[in-house]
């Protein structure tokens, strides 16, 4: 392992943020994200010998939206494996994350699992596949993390279906290719509890350190999915993760990571660690603007890239 | 270093190879690409110690083609630094390689400078910047692989220049938006002297081995760029060195590479190796369809991914 | 009014028509319309002195599917007048009549009222105006024509509805814009019990005989609309009645028109007479193979094009 | 023929328009467009009786630019018939009139002849049947309008010839599509001197007066096209003679036209009138601002729209 002062780092880090102008914009298309304090910052990173360094808020709950989309993936993967990349791609997108244009050109299948779409292709999978969809993804994430009281929030659930025209028109469009095979109101009830969900950043390196680990949790010992699958979702995330700014963030950070419009990332280094920041103004791409910063001065610091 | 007996696994994926139909096919839009014995399957590589590892066709020239966009790039990378990249972005492009579709849409500005516009602006920075840009960008590239014989091949860049027609469209239409400062004839004919060049699988390795050593040749202890432009270099290799099929080869291969439409790869473990395949046949996106095979066979029997 | 004898003319056409091997295919994508006799042909026309001449099926009763749009942007003209452009555009689409890939580009604004996606805000506009829109816009097409048999055809509205997953895309789409103001079931209903209408060749020659007489139906002496509009209709028929097509359509008939999926094609000479035709099997834009035939031939032999 | 006092309409609709604020701009991507003098207005109309009405600046040349496109397609409809449809389309473009993106999708078939790209392909055509392209091709035009004094204005085709480059990326690209079969240089020169001719607004209408009457200029009673091809022409001008602004031209004036960035636009009313209009402020879809007003106001008063 690495002996890097992470927190004198994080210090750092945060010293030098101070003078920059935060220019993001908090999510506001449902009020639930609209309400959060836009000056939190929280920072955890968590090694594979499961050391924590933490800073700011790091230990105060947030909605980790698309971040959770890595875990349904995970999922999906133990129960169909390889035949579901027959129904989404691995392909970065180019466009933004709720565009309808590539479906239309790709007969409706999305070009990776982190764009709506295809997230949303990842909860018909599920829905096929599960008896009690729900209770046994939340039940998955729970083993996965080590975390008992992980739980879906209602009222974001709610507030986005309410709100969510635009995940309807994807989901139809792609049931008009035929590539969605559950009824539409089901898969996106199922999505919507998934983006819901809340963590800290300490819960958040808890529960994706595994990908740093060659698919075991270091704390609970518990295998989540094979060293082959661990790596082919990690590989996912650097192509991915960050829709259509992942070659920015390859280019900055050299992590594979995943970012949610909650403001929160998390990123790994396989082999060393995982880490998860959260900060929820969003730059012009929807990723946390000054989370991508404190990335990008970590990994600089440290020399930690992957490449 | 890993002691991983390379040579015994190359027989081992040649022997599997055998049994699979190659259903790729050769380029022949020019014909001096057309000539080559489709049969043809060549592998090197290259520890960061200096150990060599080959196996077929490893010591017959090919045209690299489209690999030589990484030497062009990290020439202008060492010539202009970061001011770079706001001609030329580092975006997976989501479409084929010489698309005028992405340009329009994104006022002319390449999304990466391996594809075609991309690496064409590329040549234009350098022809801005150097007295004599044919001659110094192939000096640049004998003095990164301590190789004196590299030379371009002019029946093959002349048969480009007399059928590159798209080239020529991406290029005004690129001038259009104000993204090539120079006359196109001149920029075209560094283009496609640049593609043009030739060499061996082993010769390949020697000459991008510095990617795998943080921008130092270890065979001449050449410093070609700094650590950080190399990590950048790989990441922009990993991000859209493979075109529309980036994705495919890091979730099978999981290390930055770049190909060409002469058959060849190029792969990067950083801190271990450097890999040439070559096998001229093309799949349907234009990458060797027997390349990949090989690579992805390596990287899961030795395990290398940088996931 | 001319003194063409029309009657002689279908006989010429069909028995030229007779040695043309008609390569079109029914729509299939209901069952409804997959059921009827692909050799079906009926031609009325009607001058607007009332004379009328017929062949074949002409007093068959077959689904009319989008030649209905016509009738709902008349009513939405009358209630809601030029302000209903801001929510619809009166330009050709350039792509298939239910593509999401320019809904996307324009934000939400339908290129036409025509293409399925303008059709459906048309239904939003209703749906906000009118008390009771279905029996309402029925009342309304029961005036216009003078036929008060005209009903919609449940069973066809149902099955369009169980299947129309790409309408359900366009019209969430169009929500996440804000482009329709209704519930989108609500809006949906309308539209599909539209579509749903039956009418045979004479009776659609009977309905939009007004588009002819500049607004008034001769035949009741209703006016229906001003003659402005009268002739702002005809205009958005003949710039975009044929989805992709439009241009061809123009180039060898010269008239303006509207066809539909279930085989039928109406036309207007203005000042001079309307014409219905109806053969079911359609070509690649969707459009009555036959049916086009008819009407090519026919305003060459008899010279009645606007042109 | 009809008898209305057109010129008094001219001065009705030239006091209206005093009280409209001129949003346009001269067009200015090369110098000779941008020195003309932004408040001028011609207007002329010719009837097929050839009488004409004047008001303004009606006797002053002005580059008519895209208009003359209308007869390099009259020219190889002459020579080529219908065979030349195989090599560029009739369907409005719905994009702008330099797109590139179309091309792409449809394999580098144009439109229509009055895109860029289509006008382009239609010199292409002449360079292939004309002995000496530019001097027939202006020996033809002459004839067309019985006005021996027509010429090419060098200094403008040069000066497009010297910023041309989005015209030339779309030549080179269609030659990527194998769509133009000649040396890219000639068949530009060829357009681009098309595009200088310089005429007057009566020059205009005796020029397109053909179009009005059946295929013959009726003051010279030169047969120049048969009457289909006339009426295909005006249909071709009544679907695509807008660029993206086909629908609304059609919706608010109801007469085939051309218009071009000169400020100059003809519109033809089939069996009565041709009509020129010039007013150098372009709006943003590149016609002439106050010209579509002038030719809107005439048709509304005079109800003469051909719907």
């Amino acid at each position: 392992m690495n002996n890097i002062d992470y927190q004198k780092i994080f210090l750092e880090i945060t010293a030098e943020l101070e003078g920059i102008d935060d220019v993001g914009e908090v999510a506001s298309y449902i009020p639930e994200l609209g309400k959060v304090n836009p000056s939190k910052l929280g920072i955890h990173l968590m090694t594979v010998d499961k050391t924590g360094y933490s800073l700011g808020d790091s230990n105060e709950k947030f909605s980790i939206q698309s971040i959770a989309k890595v875990l349904s993936l995970t999922l999906a993967l133990k129960i169909m494996g390889k035949d579901m990349w027959c129904r989404v791609g691995v392909e970065p997108s180019g466009s933004a994350f709720n565009s309808l244009v590539q479906l239309e050109n790709e007969k409706g299948i999305p070009r990776n699992p982190f764009i709506n779409a295809g997230a949303i292709v990842v909860c018909d999978i599920l829905v096929s596949c599960l008896q009690n969809p729900k209770v046994e993804l939340l039940d998955f994430i729970r083993k996965t993390s080590g975390i008992d009281t992980v739980k879906y929030c209602p009222e974001v659930a709610d507030s986005e279906k309410k709100t969510g025209y635009r995940n309807y028109a994807l989901t139809y469009f792609m049931k008009s290719f035929g590539n969605i095979h559950n009824d539409v109101d089901v898969v996106l009830d199922l999505y919507f509890h998934l983006c819901s969900i809340e963590m800290t950043c300490k819960e958040l390196t808890q529960t994706f350190l595994f990908l740093a680990y060659a698919g075991v949790n270091p704390i609970t010992n518990v295998r989540v999915i094979s060293p082959e699958r661990s790596k082919r979702i990690n590989s996912v995330m650097q192509m991915c993760g960050f829709y259509d700014e992942a070659g920015e963030f390859a280019f900055k950070t050299g992590l594979p990571g995943k970012s949610g419009v909650g403001g929160g990332i998390i990123a790994v280094h396989p082999g060393q660690f995982c880490i998860a920041v959260w900060s929820p103004k969003l730059n012009v791409n929807g990723n946390s603007y000054k989370g991508m910063k404190v990335l990008e001065a970590l990994t600089s610091k440290t020399q930690s890239s992957i490449f």
